[in-house]
């Protein structure tokens, strides 16, 4: 049992180690004994080199090694050797050389694995996630789990060099009165009260502003108890930053310095700067999505005052009830055939389209079922605004502006991918800024924060609190790169009279403000110094970097869209002297028929 | 509402800024005015420099500044000069100069804070703890956060530079079948089902090893529901650590690098490598104590053999039950009162003395109540063994093995306290190594593993298992400094055969460790690497850098001693909608008069 630990790494070896003897450790990857030779692909975290055991020098070795079965863990001397010409593989880094072996020891023995160890298997992911510490041993899981460490180690070091302090909050901490579901956890020395999980670290980041802290950041774990979708995980990793006495323009500046640099050092792309800036309402106007994929054009144009008066009904009767009529040129379409047309429609419905109005531009002129309505002019002006040209298909919504937005948001996305539009190799980045800081529930009857209520009115529309508290905007910014949002934040109301107007605009009560709030007001009492901050999505700007498609990817023991974790089959059921520990027990509900 | 954003950190002006004009953000520290010249301390993160408002120099600013209170966030602009001679102030960094004030703005107020924003305040903790964002404003608190800041900065670049992957392992994970309490989560979508908070990554980091990733490092959150002292806390962080193919002794190498590459950089100390080891025999042989405090002598002495025959009946009967008698010479300290020596005796009470026993050597002869019950050659191989000189106290604890070393380690420790013995400049590290692998539960009438189940036996004890299980020692070692245990690990089992033999010798039947440790086992079968690894406890290490005595001083947002938050009043009550909807109710027990 005495050891013969490493010397070199697999992968790493190169004809610069011809000669020398080396002592590698890894995992059996494949064997193949080609007439009494054996030649064994052993890899470790760093790749795979081909070690061969011969008569002519291998000895005793020769026969243990016959016993080894693929992910055996083999500890072997030997000696680095230049492979012969016609050996030499070209697809390893290490495939001009080879390990002549003196010396085997078993480490250990495996059982067969249920998958193959190697990238691209086509397996369900139910048995990748169950037996996830082989998963992990695949290449592609190690180059990520890799690429998200050096990902941390950059935001790290920029953030770092740049006066950010790293702070650890809270996990154990307060259920908060808003927003998404808290996970919450029962306390055995308070009997009947609950810690909450954050959702964010917000409320103590903004206090160490409060502090003095000027310059916070946090690789923080949140959570929040959501209906799971393909891209979301009860518990999430943000890269959380606040920072006091800077503008908004300096904290973005600073922020395109740091991903500018996240993409050279991990990706080796040089993202230009400064990133585009869109408002809000040009990025819903022109791309229906406040998350615009902007590698591509098909912008949507708005046509309300062409259609207004035309005949077709519905165009009319919505223009009329305030909503909107917009269209998308989508180019060189007018072959498609009705099928594929119709199929469009099936999928705007899915946005909440109730129809999906078309024409093609062919021969010359405008065609399709609603052309009778127009008049010449109407159809002219219809080809001027959506700059119609020979073979392309206009796509028609009308209806109030979210749907609309929704509709062809999404129809350019399908369409503009179906197109081959997307250059998948390109990063592009935008800040989207000037988010409105209300919307009007219509459920609540009242104004309710589109961020937070904490979020800093645009100094230029403080003056809408007293006439039309919709039209103000925030001092909010989300950035998005290729469709995702990947980062979002705001500058901080950090003024008494300015957070009173805010709650006055909600319909809080201060009494109201004093439950929700309270702490967090009465340390805003304290000479609050102006802040604001950001949090960028990790495991999402991972995936992106990755060129992975699932988030799941980039986490080394992810949970599934059920919120189960199927290595150890967490959650799982405890003890009632556990739960009576906590004076709690459950109340479960009797089954349904579902 | 236009903001003047700082150009220059206060504590950062020297006279090499002289003639420049600067703009400051910050806190107000103090004003005087003197015969209507008003001078503010300004403070931010980097320290304080006073301004100068001047009816010569200063404009309407005079009037402005003379509203301002303590606390208030100012921002200014003003000109850099030099102090006359006479008013040049050699106790701050920025002392030599002045900054007259053009211009101010008043970027919020502040109501009068209930303490002091100054170091060395001496108020009570828990009004520190409930205005936490002022605490954290005093010099020492930015000081001591930095400090923890800058130490994750060192782990991390050390780790990172020698391969180790940071890998994040999940907060939402599943209650472990041994150890202590977990805190608990109920799962929404399952109903019935918790999630655990994890007391440790050790399963995950295992599996990551099983997984290939060779190194792994993770500054880790971890939770345990422990009754709380004044050294722990609910939630507290470990740097957590674990190789493959590495030796215990290439292991240790490798973290004294990590910690004297720590100190160097953060405490600007050379610890000298590698590091004392120590058995944990001698350690509770010579010290009474698993983390003995190497900065004194002092040590513990057997005299067992000595006094076995002695008249003194305790003593006699004591090792016939298997126990020990040991002493310990407190140098010079003949000269205590018999009430101090009786202190000694309540205080020695405390760790399960049943009485203690002492003589003093004074004019040449040992005296004391217990001396006429020895034989002169006893008294002489007492003095021998313990080297008594004129003026020594000798203390004598007899009891069993265990009883002797705590109540005899306890007084050592305060005894070097009391005679100044500890260099409190003094870092004294070193490995304790050499654990015992088991020990006998008398209640459960069986062994239980003294780390955890996968910790691997030393080789050369391994026959032990059919013998003598309480002989063998495990791979398993400690960090200790200046009598704190600093950090801890093992090397793992990896071994079928190995970890049966464990099992049985704990008593488990092969049904019993697969339901306990089920889903690792199976893992354990798939090709796991030789591995082990380790785990610093970073709040702590903070605490002993920066020379701070209460791990809550390390931490941002603390919990007190009852495992509650002062500034968020967390945890606290929720609503009855969020319990039904994670199928729990409230089952409290009725008040008991306490």
């Amino acid at each position: 049992m005495t050891q013969m630990l490493k010397t070199h790494h697999c992968g790493t070896l190169s004809k610069a180690n011809v000669g020398e003897t080396v002592i590698l450790n890894g995992w059996v990857q494949r064997r193949r004994d080609l007439g009494g030779v054996l030649f064994i692909d052993l890899r470790d975290r760093s790749g795979i080199v081909q070690i061969v055991f011969n008569p002519a020098f291998s000895g005793d070795a020769l026969a243990v090694a016959d016993r080894v079965r693929n992910e055996y863990v083999l500890a072997v001397r030997g000696k680095v050797v230049e492979r012969d010409a016609e050996t030499v593989n070209p697809n390893i880094p290490t495939g001009e050389i080879e390990v002549q072996i003196t010396e085997i020891e078993i480490m250990n023995a495996a059982k067969n694995p249920p998958f193959f160890i190697e990238d691209g298997i086509e397996i369900d992911e139910s048995l990748r996630l169950k037996y996830r510490y082989l998963d992990l041993r695949r290449p592609e899981m190690q180059r990520t789990l890799m690429l998200r460490s050096k990902a941390a180690k950059v935001f790290r070091d920029f953030l770092d060099e740049n006066g950010f302090i790293d702070v650890e909050t809270p996990i154990l901490t307060k259920s908060t009165p808003e927003g998404a579901r808290d996970y919450l956890v029962p306390s055995r020395v308070h009997p009947g009260e609950f810690f909450a999980l954050p959702q964010s670290p917000q409320i103590f980041k903004q206090l160490l502003m409060v502090g003095g802290l000027e310059r916070y950041y946090q690789i923080a774990r949140c959570f929040r108890d959501e209906d799971l979708r393909a891209d979301r995980q009860p518990e999430f990793t943000q890269v959380d930053i606040e920072t006091s006495f800077l503008s908004q323009d300096q904290l973005l500046e600073l922020m395109e310095q740091l991903i500018v640099r996240l993409f050279r050092e991990t990706a080796g792309v040089e993202i230009p700067a400064p990133f585009q800036r869109i408002s809000y309402a040009d990025a819903i106007g022109k791309y229906g999505s406040d998350k615009p994929d902007l590698r591509f054009g098909l912008e949507l144009k708005d046509v309300s005052d062409i259609v207004a008066d035309s005949g077709v009904q519905v165009f009319a009767s919505v223009i009329k009830k305030g909503g909107q009529v917009k269209a998308l040129n989508a180019k060189g379409c007018a072959t498609w055939s009705r099928k594929e047309i119709d199929d469009l429609g099936v999928f705007a419905a899915r946005y909440g389209a109730k129809g999906l109005a078309w024409m093609t531009y062919k021969e010359g002129e405008l065609k399709g079922p609603i052309v009778k309505f127009f008049s010449e002019q109407e159809l002219e002006a219809l080809k001027e605004r959506l700059e119609a040209e020979e073979g392309d298909l206009l796509l028609f919504s009308a209806d109030t502006k979210k749907v609309v937005a929704d509709v062809l948001g999404n129809l350019r996305l399908k369409i503009g991918r179906q197109l081959g539009l997307i250059d998948d190799s390109q990063f592009k980045f935008a800040w989207v800024v000037d988010f409105p800081l209300l919307s009007y529930d219509e459920e609540e009857k009242r104004y309710v924060a589109e961020h937070h209520p904490f979020t800093r009115p645009k100094e230029e529309d403080l003056h809408y609190f007293d006439t039309d508290p919709g039209q103000i905007r925030a001092q909010a910014y989300d950035l998005v790169l290729n469709g995702y949002e990947v980062g979002g934040g705001s500058m901080r109301i950090y003024q008494r009279e300015v957070q009173e107007k805010m709650f006055a605009a909600l319909g809080f009560s201060k009494e109201d403000a004093q439950e929700k709030f309270g702490f967090l007001l009465e340390a805003f009492e304290y000479g609050t110094p102006p802040h604001g901050g950001i949090a960028f999505g990790f495991d999402r700007l991972v995936m992106l970097i990755a060129g992975r498609s699932n988030l799941r990817e980039t986490i080394a023991f992810p949970k599934t869209a059920s919120a189960t974790d199927l290595l150890t089959d967490a959650p799982g059921a405890v003890d009632d002297k556990q739960l009576e520990q906590l004076s709690i027990r459950l109340a479960l509900k009797p089954p349904t028929n579902k």
